[in-house]
């Protein structure tokens, strides 16, 4: 993935947050952007979400200032005051307003962000810009992240996406600091030339159908971001059907490389759950399964062990006859109207079980309602990580 | 407690089902008794849970048949038959009616219960019959549970409540079996003379307060049942304020005995919220903070991870202002007003959750709601236990 995207520069710089590796990152527009945005629902959020929410407002963005190493969550007015401070030194080092600066954080939950750091870096951040620097930038916003996130989508009729993301589902830890933390960025650039509201949709519609159908461990994020600029440089309104249909593209092979890199995770399953009478249904039932301990252990086992998928829905509070429910693991169907198909189907089940990537498919019925919800297994490798053994 | 209680006599005895151990148990009044019962409201339910919540309707049970090693769950019709098989042949035994006795059964999901080889184990079933046989009793209703749960409270005024659990919280998978799985069942038995109704609400009060409060993984069982037999072999009527005390109180023994076993567990933790406006809000913060993955990993690490408590609050569904928040850990307060108190504050805090039991306080405001939920740490043991490595 070496091509950027018209209309704008990226850079990502070391600017001594985090020990010896990149933590600075600045993406540009040539121009003042349209710029649309989803944000954590945690009532808790961090000082750069609550700024940049307030920005992007306006409906206009030129630039998006993010670091790793330092969350700025649960800082108070000197938390408020770092991310007011840091973005205006940008600004100025951009010649632009810092309301025109989205700014976002991830990595250690309770310490002030650093501002007066970066404001002496600034400079060096903006000199590094380049329309190739987006591979720098997607370093720089990783925390502990096993690889680099970054797509790139065509939409039909013209123009493009990229997008640049971070995380592990929900939750990455950061084990070397004080202080884990868990977030999920992700930045979204096309050079459609479209209206907010078009890309304000556009972008709910996608984050709905794919970060907000992953997990790894239920966790919400007090930092969780998207944002989306458009630089309209390639000229000629953009279809707008194509464009969600990019953007979700996208932010679907993000959400799946987050889940494949969730700590410590082995395997990943798209659970589908399908035949109840809503989708909205048919999701709470997925989200129930996805986020079952016992059904990821299980997956970390290779284990067909239907009773817990069966139990998980169950107890989602949607209503179905567990007389008509079947479950297929990779297609190889374990359970059908209700009861086991015994060792034989469960031996086919598992060796499927065993590849790193497979569909878990619950049938609940005959109505049209369908929804799915990917998730990773959770392994000893995960509580290693997070229970905070630190060096 | 070697004390049974007035009224009652108890087995317990190996009859195969599982290998060499105990593994069913019978209760029998020495009269029909007033009986109440509370069940798993998961929508997927095992056969015995359906006999039992119908003949528990009828107001009168004279005794429990409890199996482990088969929870004859997702097991259609041929699984129903066996329940009814089971319960007639011990009624048979007992001389009294089949719709007397309350079926429950905990163990490997999607098997049928072997209900000739329970007939066959009737008679010697009643014949163990003894007024000291709960030991027996609690003994062979165990899956993995590390030790017998078995409590006894007086009721002020007289007469007495005994009870028997098994379970490790909502999960207690059988890792030596072919199909792991999760069950808490508990038996109440009082001399109590006690109408019906009188039991019933005290019984469901008392669940609420302490069963339903408590967690180990999340994960709602399809054979959960509670259920309260009154003997009346104390005459003179109970006060039900008094007797919901004592049910609780056992309940609270048996519920603490749960997740003190739960796999792995070493570490448990009351959570503890305050200051908001109903009891409900407050119960649903303490029960996002105590099924966190997130926050259970932290304990696991002795980690005062404030970040975490704060972010599981936030994500809750609950409204309360993040600056009005304190967050304290046995006594030690490390988040005042929604900030950290710094890494002094925090030692203190570690030191704390370095011991086997400790309370975390949540207060969120002024208001009067409170509510608590006991949980316990999760570890590599658990993962171990649930992957379902086989031998």
């Amino acid at each position: 993935m070496s091509m950027g995207i018209p209309g704008f520069r990226f850079s990502g710089i070391a600017s001594g947050i985090r020990e010896s590796r990149l933590d600075l990152a600045l993406a540009v527009a040539d121009a003042p952007a349209v710029a649309a945005g989803v944000f954590t629902r945690n009532l808790v959020r961090a000082a750069p979400v609550e700024v940049a929410e307030q920005r992007i407002r306006s409906g206009q963005a030129q630039a998006i200032l993010a670091n790793s190493g330092c969350a700025n969550a649960c800082t108070g007015h000197p938390g408020l005051r770092a991310t007011l401070d840091s973005t205006a030194a940008v600004a100025q080092a951009l010649s632009i307003r810092p309301a025109q600066v989205l700014p976002a954080s991830t990595g250690v939950i309770g310490e002030v962000l650093p501002a007066e750091r970066i404001a002496e870096h600034a400079a060096e951040l903006v000199a590094a810009l380049s329309p190739e620097g987006h591979r720098q930038f997607a370093e720089a916003i990783l925390t502990t992240d096993r690889f680099a996130k970054v797509a790139r989508v065509p939409i039909q009729g013209g123009a493009a996406v990229l997008g640049i993301a971070k995380g592990a589902g929900m939750i990455h830890p950061d084990v070397g600091l004080d202080r884990p933390h868990a977030t999920m960025l992700c930045f979204l650039f096309t050079d459609a030339t479209v209206e907010r509201d078009v890309l304000q949709q556009a972008l709910v519609h996608a984050a709905d159908d794919t970060f907000n159908s992953v997990s790894v461990d239920g966790d919400t994020s007090t930092n969780d971001v998207v944002f989306a600029l458009a630089s309209g440089a390639a000229h000629g309104s953009v279809n707008p059907k194509a464009l969600t249909t990019a953007l979700t593209q996208v932010c679907e092979e993000l959400a799946r490389a987050m889940v494949t890199d969730g700590e410590g995770a082995m395997r990943v399953a798209q659970i589908v759950v399908s035949g109840l009478p809503t989708a909205e249904q048919a999701r709470a039932v997925a989200r129930t399964i996805a986020t079952s301990v016992l059904v990821k252990t299980a997956m970390h086992g290779c284990d067909p062990n239907w009773g817990r998928i069966f139990a998980a829905a169950g107890r989602s509070g949607v209503p179905f006859d567990p007389a008509r429910a079947s479950i297929s693991i990779g297609g190889r169907t374990i359970v059908r109207d209700g009861l086991g198909l015994g060792a034989e189907a469960e031996q086919r089940a598992r060796q499927v079980m065993a590849t790193a990537s497979y569909t878990i498919e619950v049938a609940l019925g005959t109505g049209p309602g369908e929804a799915q919800y990917v998730t990773c297994d959770l392994g000893a490798e995960y509580i290693r990580i997070n229970a905070g053994y630190r060096t």
